[in-house]
């Protein structure tokens, strides 16, 4: 086992088209042995948001600090309050979106499988994962 | 998708043998479609602890609020500090115990695969995911 404490890890930008002001931080990833899933530490700057988009896994989602929104449902159709202590799941294939609507800084844990597609002989590993 | 507030779902008692003072709320499970993995929140009193035991699937955990220790490794070998914000990856087949030493409540999500030894046909459900 091991325990790890945010501030030891790297954090790196978000640098993926429709991210603004996001950072990340892989807080257990494939590259320690995690068998099925990963656990990102996310922070949003204010008025910052992750892309729209959407991808055949899930995740699972929660409010560390701060407050927000979150878009999901049928293309992106729903916008729901969050904030801190907050659980969000969005199931696969639903276009969403993490937005910091406040003038803090927003955090929240991001789950997400380490593999997918595996229908089809290799599994493809998740990006961030 | 949906958001969870902890205070709307049920508290469960960790009525297993070997628990003390230990308290679950299932945030994200296999109810509600989750396909890889399962995200429940854990509540321990003071002084109270998680059994010591041991199974094929691993835990990946964060630290809510309060602090305690963990304890892992070979046999049970390795016990380490942790509090809020602490990040903590179980392996499979550690044997391993989540222990409040302090006079406050000790939270912690803990992260377990919805399905394990899936190796020879069905799949197991993890217990309480």
């Amino acid at each position: 086992m091991f325990v790890r404490k945010p501030e030891n890890v790297n954090q790196q930008d978000m640098d993926i088209p429709g991210a603004k002001g996001v950072k990340m931080q892989l807080m257990i990833g494939r590259d320690d042995g995690a068998p099925t899933f990963s656990m990102r530490l996310f922070e949003v700057q204010p008025h910052g948001h992750t892309p729209l988009h959407s991808h055949n896994y899930e995740h699972e989602v929660m409010i560390v600090s701060g407050e927000g929104q979150v878009v999901g449902g049928t293309n992106g159709s729903t916008i729901r309050p969050i904030k801190q202590g907050d659980v969000v799941f969005m199931p696969p294939n639903e276009t969403h979106q993490f937005r910091n609507t406040s003038n803090d800084t927003l955090k929240f844990m991001c789950l997400v499988p380490t593999h997918f597609d595996c229908g089809q002989g290799a599994c493809e590993a998740t990006p961030g994962s």
